[in-house]
């Protein structure tokens, strides 16, 4: 699977696009993401719901393995830990990934997400397993 | 508020009627939530992206929260972390959350999910902190 | 091994003795531990080191896991979550484990500590590799 | 208080001296650790116990944090969440601690444990109350 093609099935996948979430970039070097946070994103306070920034940092940090692993191999998130600290404003927001460490069957990753002034909204560290091309 | 009140707040705003996600119950015993997991929130192989399941277990943790602290409090997630022990297929998925430990500043709560034959399909641990009615 | 050679082979090794934390019960139910602080398990200012209270919570899910596997299996934690929930004060603090949820290759546990009151210290939530018995 | 004086006071005290555990640099860029991994520190699988690398890590974070905050000021880890990705060997470990972001009441922090070669042993993020030093 070519890089765009890797861009493209996962933009065009239901959560994505219902989201409005997008991958720009997924290669060895990481990647990045944006959505613009609007009113279908935002819990009873007016801020994003943490379940569209924990999305997001989960994707970043999934679409980095991605970017990284031999053609065809998939991963699945074991656990992600997430830190919120600020809310997440109406408007753009940035997702970061890059991994941590790569094994052979398990790698850690680290995702974050800022809104258009650069500032951190949330970080997080995450356990992924490597789905071997075959299974 | 009334208990009725708190849920119809939550229920009607952005994220969870775009999500489909609903609280049932919010009172001191927990919190229950339901989604109907379908093609909106899948990503590309398939299941509930880890975003939809970070958002029931973090909602789920949430609300537990507001249904035992004094009326007119709220919370904000301080951070969570999350196990995904398994995928969350198309179908019902229940959430449920409860206080595990209630300071004046912070609680700790937990959160899980469940498909509809009851097997754990999440569960997630998350710190929150108080936020006094007058601010 | 028996059961009770599984709590003196942890018992006799060296962090346990080091640190005189014990194992007391470790079977299909969970595990059992306990330590007593004194001076030598306290930071600046006064109380456990979290490297105890952690240490202590890492071991539980361990064991509870182990207590539970086909006997010559081993774990390792893959990484774990630990939430401080009151300070550990000089004196008796117990430890708990239970397994959450068991998979194949990968065990998700609870652990938590309790001072001589009851009171919760330190809860916790882990993921671990199964560590097959011929490896 | 100095920045030596800061160090002296966290060598001295119990868990430290105990464990063995030093801490070389805190200041506005991070701190740094130092540990040599003998037999008391070691689990039944002849690897150091995780209570040790989680006490390095945790310690890295705090004095993170306190090298950086106004002199007096104090800090309690409210939780934190690890990944154990290489086992510690007996041998020399590093512990590294940063802060990723500085809030008011909460600081979240990066720690990190490396072998004399270099190689990631674990990696931790954790949030951190401040506590003013009136308090």
């Amino acid at each position: 699977m070519s890089a765009q093609a890797l861009l493209d099935r996962w933009n065009g996948c239901g959560y994505y696009r219902h989201i409005g979430m997008r991958v720009l970039r997924a290669d060895a070097d990481g990647s990045e993401f944006e959505i613009e946070i609007g009113d279908e994103h935002l819990q009873a306070y007016g801020t994003a719901h943490g379940g569209i920034v924990a999305g997001l940092v989960d994707a970043a940090m999934g679409l980095a393995i991605l970017g990284r692993v031999p053609d065809g191999e998939g991963c699945a998130t074991v656990e992600m830990k997430l830190n919120f600290v600020a809310p997440a404003m109406p408007g753009r927001i940035q997702g970061l990934g890059r991994v941590v460490s790569e094994g052979r069957r398990t790698v850690v990753a680290w995702g974050e997400a800022r809104d258009d002034t650069g500032r951190l909204v949330a970080c997080g560290l995450g356990t992924f397993q490597r789905i071997p091309p075959s299974s």
